[in-house]
């Protein structure tokens, strides 16, 4: 790397415009004119930090090694004596900011929560508005997403008693892999937006439980670090979204196969990124909301999910089955199916597992939870003596022991939990996810002691009653159109004034 | 016409009682005492304006030929010098409506709109209390109107992976017309409630997104200028309210198919418009409300929807069926069809479609959704190969992408879509639409790819899981019922005073 | 009678005590010492007025002939000169009391009543609390009474369109009467608490609309005052409670049948009168509530009901029919059964007509509502061909035309209304009724139309969906229960003050 | 015992390390620094009171003679002059304890409770807001706690009318004793929490209403004390959680057999106890809110169950059951069965009972109620012959004499409540559960008659429909996921200032 002499910030500003636009990242400055028509999330975001200090806003969305990869070494304009830069602090000042650290201040305390719920509590209290929409928001009117955790309210114990449960142990293993507890750590997008150190706090807390981190494609932190963070005898796995270049994708996954990853993941439930209007609105607030003058344009902000995923290949198809399969000795898992006839498919093509999954309701709206599909798929498997063939995984709304054991009986291999942790991690840091893992164990103890199992082995589906699990007759409230519903009122009283007197309320 | 000398408005104003009541619309005065008895909407309307200025609320019902039409040439009495005429400003500077314009200025960007409740939200805030209340009201509870989207979301999508969906069409054809997306602009009465312009603003809209338009016969506009506000190649239909007068009829559907009409969709749930509570209440408070002294006379206003509806035959019966197959050439669809038993007998009739309908649940109450309807009636068909004998519609409660898939696969040819529309129009005019149509289109993009589809051929039932959609074990909740009910209370604490000591609260 | 000369309000002032107790009924004194322990409401209520004018309590729940009848005549002390009695102001001038009389002042006009519970939200802001309470009151946490009409929203109908319906009778027979609409005025106690003048006031209404009011043993009128009341065609029915003492119900059966009426309605659901804890906690107030050292005694009120039918014999039974069927011609007519078992018990027996009825919620919770048990019955009556052989009639939960269509459609001959009439009554009187029922006519009409029928006699279950009415999934909210639980909350936020800083919401 | 000169505030006070630990219970010193680590309860809360009178938190959760058993003769210190003890009066005046003494002068009569709910209402205002913690608190999410009670309105009744019900007799006999009314006295722990005088109140209760009560094994009082408090042919039955120490266990039983016990209810759905987190919640304020500076430590308190549960047998198993038959004569009860197979297996092994339970809700998230599983299991049991092998209790969310008779319409024998008397005890003392145990009789007497029975023996059943007892479509809600979910909202208006115009609600 040439040395270069310090830029100041006011060179820096000068360059303000889409005919000359820099930026600074981490104490250095670049020139991304020519980046700016290609850049995935749109040109408007760069341009708000023009002739700026960016960092803050490009950290959580792309990877340490983004621009080295991505811009040519002759737009890296070297350090900028950071000193003369004029900090942003409009931000920091406004009074909702000010309110939100407040709030951090009084957050309870960490020993105060006592369920996976807790944390997500103090994380609606405590995170960055954009960043609490972008973790939380789902497709559409948010039906699926409460759908996801409220299935498992539809199925009921039948526990056993009197059963000598002194010791119950339930580890297990997933594709080979020996874990303490039938759960692992799926792949969830941009986790800096919730901690600075982004992914390798779920690492380190994996590692601590003995459980598997899933690695997102779209982590915070790059690929290299997670892995990394890693101690020598930890097994994590690849999540992957496919890029329209295969050469890329190959890529990825041989070096992830490389560096020691245990099973590939591709999902395969997300051809597009969903719309999620929560997401697009608080982008719109923080992007535009300042520009009344806009007046009605109609494209405008689509919110940070579409904003990194243009690379993803919607014609993934069946037909590339095999190609991974020639590419990599991982085991490969079909991530996001969501109906029988395409386990039996993922079957037939001889994948090693599926996650059922609708993409913690962030993609098609009124696509049914992974643990009704569940119950749905394992009878068909078993009649056709195929149970075995295949490990079957799930993901989506699971919040409680109960939801673990839920899953196990009816024929699961393990369960993924993503968001749970994010909050865990976005309120407490390591600690949180720590305690949140940790909970998990306690209620997996003590209800496999109620439920009357010692093993994970005897957890069967005669242990629940499913009658109720397909019944969609009372779905969750459909709010925005409960909220736009003007209900009918009774005859309202007359106000009898001297004057006019109109019928009023 | 004869040219006249300018009247002013002290002269108008002198004509204000029953034996002599002039009104001026659109700057010309009118003697229309002989016609009050005559008039549908009643005369207590017309004499709330009589010997003023009546154009305001003259617009939204009557089409601008209607005094044309039906007032005799020596009736109208030439124009006045409007600036003599005193405006009635008390409405204009009522705190309601200050607060409404208020709300106007505030409204939300049009961009800030994600869906088509949104639209909806606004309307609610920015429209004229008593246009809200007949666009949105419906039928007793209105427990179907609001069943009508609920309906939906007991259905849950069972969608496929892995398929190759790059190229997604979802254009297709309705009565052998080529249109952009499975929708279709239904009608709906009286649009200039909303916008000044009227139904010319859904023209406009329907032609930029190639989708077609129906004409409805209660428009505010006539319906030339919405046939002339369409272009060349651009695809009308027609809906009609069957005259007690078959002269008139005939005369209407004759002119519609020599103006280039594509589709004859005949209402035929409507012997009777319906008693729509929220509309009579909002009614009442403009026309009698501050008529204190009025004591408890038993009749009334009935709500704009019976002013207008009083020519409708309630003779209608199949045996007219032949009678229109006799006047026209377009192709007939029966609108308002609600059991699978009518749908069989409008095979038998050689019609070429039908609309299952409960009109917007604003006729018959407890009606079934539409939605429900379909599931109902195409596997009937399908069972006596007859599902392509008829091109079966639905309309009701449509608002999201995934409710025209869901209609889709379950069979439906295409969707009827209405109030959002309006509420588009009342709240950002052409702008409004056409983004309204466009959020349509982006959700029906993506939400093809989601289910794994790439062409409207290839929606089928199998990608949906509809066993909850007839069970109504939670209908919609029962407003007015509930709000008269006194909920039980536990004892209450008593109240210690020096004095009394009674027990309380 | 002997004359006598006036009592002062003095004198009777003097005997307030349970050794002498008189009271003051319509401007008589009476001496009511030997009568304490013998009357039915018990002598706590008698002792709360001794001394004083007990008129206005008196009434509601006594008809008029009741002192002759069950006082002895030297009991009858006579005159008082009203001009020295002291009026008891002090419930006139409370609050509450001054509050309600604003609020009737305020009224909404009789013409803004849109439907039956329109009524309903009026007369609980304008009865007295007590009143309101009798009326409204239900059995335990009033599930029931409220399961009675939500039943309806569980069946939705099938209309057939293009029917000539342009001419519409919905006038049918009831036990022989032709009557212009299928309900009867059921009948209901203690009218006089919602108005002054009590039945009659729905004889007359009755009369007008060409209804059949049903006489209630526990009127407040005295029955041949209600017979009087009616017009010479006019058809009316007897409620009967059975007395303990045959004899004395002989004696009412047959003077009810030689007055004239035309049906005698056996009420068989109520062997004891319900416990109806709003009324009893309401009269706990009113005669109670200020004895604040009574400490924790054990009975108390049991509410209006209680006191007033203690007469009623639980022995009562089928052996009883037949006797019944000897000592009258009238067809007879079983009140309140609630199975099917019972109606097919009831055709052996003979009887002409069974109402299928739970006492409008009022007696066992949970007892089904009557609609749902009419669709379990008239199944089985016709496959044993017996439909033709008893009339079937249901009351409880009836508030709209749709409501009288669907038990129609299910195979009612009839249905009883009773509470909406005593609401219209209590806030509009005779007005009030006339528009009730008018109201019923109209949605009637316009039902039948949209439905497509034209005759009672074409209303069939085709034209019905009932699958969902048997599910009790969803059954109304349990007040109550809900009121004392404690939601979880999530952890609360900490306080931080310079001292003891104690964890806080 | 040795005499002793007394001790003062003052020396005990020096006490007040982990290191030399002395507390003060009824005037005594006890040393207890070698005690603290074997405290089930943890060491914290004993040294909460260090060198202090910890009489009042001892109370509740040890019988008196706990310290005589398990302290050594030598760490009794003998008796403290109290004059010279620092009374802890930090906690008496608090502003939440001054209030909630308010609330306790206020509360309502006695005679204003109607129903068992209006205890539970009275006692969520006025017990202490740990001890309403311990008894209101359940499992997780307190989904099955609800649903216990919720589960009995999904059964409605099948009345038979024009039964002779003069004489309605509702006694039974329960392993032999005779009853006046089919319930009994459950089990619940630390009565004292509630009631100065603990679980001796509900023995004279039940004495005085002819009731069975069964002693629990965590009671505030002693053993004996509870037995010595019944009067000479009152019965009682013991239940038992079995010690790890099957000695303890054995001489705990026989002990009862010997005072004269008739039953012995092993409860067998406790192999560990319940995490109760608003029990946790409510702990943690108490014991460790005030210390801010505490960090996320990750232990904590684990609620009152826990401390005084550890002793419980994890192991406990069938095999045990023989053992248990061995060692008494006392008929054997199952308490906390959850399904047929058990029940089937419990006869096999020949004992007398099952309680079908889920402790209240409070151990087994998800766990069926009780009468859900009887509706599950008679028809087993008499398809087999089996019913009269057994008798079958059911407990859990029994409030009205509906629930009783929905029960033994089903089969069961009785049913014990336990919740309810708990808070009559803790509002009103023996009063309030006399009246409870009363009002329930009330309530039985007309049920009885209004169902058309007259003996228990008649109740089968063909009285109830329970074809919606196993729908669970509609659970209870989930408060914690619905308080931590962000509803969707509507475009906001944007606020117009002079100044930034930002979009704004």
């Amino acid at each position: 790397m040439p040395s270069k002499t310090q830029l100041t910030g006011v060179e820096v500003s000068k360059h303000h415009t889409p005919s000359s636009c820099w930026v600074i990242v981490h104490g250095q400055a670049y020139d991304v004119t020519d980046f700016l028509p290609e850049h995935p999330g749109g040109q408007k975001i760069i341009l708000k930090y023009a002739g700026k200090d960016a960092t803050e806003a490009f950290d959580p969305v792309h990877p340490p090694d983004t621009l080295d990869k991505y811009l040519p070494k002759d737009k890296h304009l070297g350090p900028v004596d950071m000193a003369t830069v004029v900090q942003n602090t409009s931000e920091q000042d406004s009074p909702e900011e000010k309110e939100r650290q407040q709030r951090i201040k009084e957050m309870p305390l960490l020993s105060q929560c006592f369920n996976l719920l807790d944390f997500e509590a103090v994380a609606r209290r405590v995170m960055k508005k954009t960043a609490w929409a972008y973790y939380s928001s789902a497709a559409d009117d948010e039906i699926t997403v409460r759908e996801n955790h409220a299935a498992f309210h539809r199925i009921w114990f039948r526990p056993r008693v009197l059963v000598n449960v002194e010791q119950v142990d339930f580890s297990t293993t997933m594709l080979g892999t020996k874990v303490d507890i039938p759960f692992y750590v799926t792949a969830t997008a941009l986790g800096k937006l919730g901690h600075a150190e982004g992914e390798v706090v779920l690492t380190r807390a994996a590692k601590k439980h003995n459980v598997i981190q899933m690695i997102p494609t779209l982590a915070s932190c790059a690929f290299d670090e997670i892995m990394d963070a890693a101690e020598a005898d930890q097994v994590q796995w690849l999540q992957l979204y496919v890029n329209k270049d295969r050469e890329i994708t190959k890529r990825i996954v041989q070096h992830a196969e490389r560096r020691g990853c245990k099973g590939l993941f591709i999902t395969v439930d997300a051809p597009q990124l969903g719309r999620r209007e929560k997401d697009m609105r608080s982008k719109f607030d923080e992007d535009e909301g300042s520009d009344v003058q806009r007046g009605s344009t109609t494209d405008g902000s689509q919110g940070a999910a579409r904003a990194i995923s243009t690379f993803i290949d919607p014609a993934l198809s069946w037909d590339d089955v095999p190609w991974f399969q020639g590419i990599t000795k991982m085991p490969i898992v079909l991530k996001g199916v969501q109906r029988v006839e395409d386990v039996l498919k993922a079957i037939e093509y001889g994948v090693q597992g599926v996650v059922l999954s609708n993409h913690g309701g962030r993609q098609l709206e009124f696509a049914r939870s992974a643990i009704e599909v569940l119950a749905e798929t394992m009878p068909v498997l078993r009649a056709r003596g195929l149970q075995d063939k295949i490990e079957v995984y799930i993901d989506g709304g699971i919040r409680r022991g109960t939801d673990i054991l839920k899953a196990l009986c009816l024929g699961a291999k393990g369960v993924g939990i993503g968001r749970p942790f994010l909050y865990a991690m976005s309120t407490y840091g390591l600690d949180g996810v720590d305690r949140a893992m940790q909970l998990l164990k306690d209620e997996m103890e003590m209800n496999m002691r109620l439920i009357g199992c010692t093993k994970i082995e005897e957890l069967d589906e005669s242990l629940v009653d499913v009658r109720s699990l397909f019944n969609h007759a009372a779905p969750p409230p459909d709010t925005l159109a409960w909220s736009v519903y003007d209900p009918l009122v009774s005859p309202e009283q007359r106000l009898l004034t001297s004057a006019g007197a109109k019928a009023k309320l």
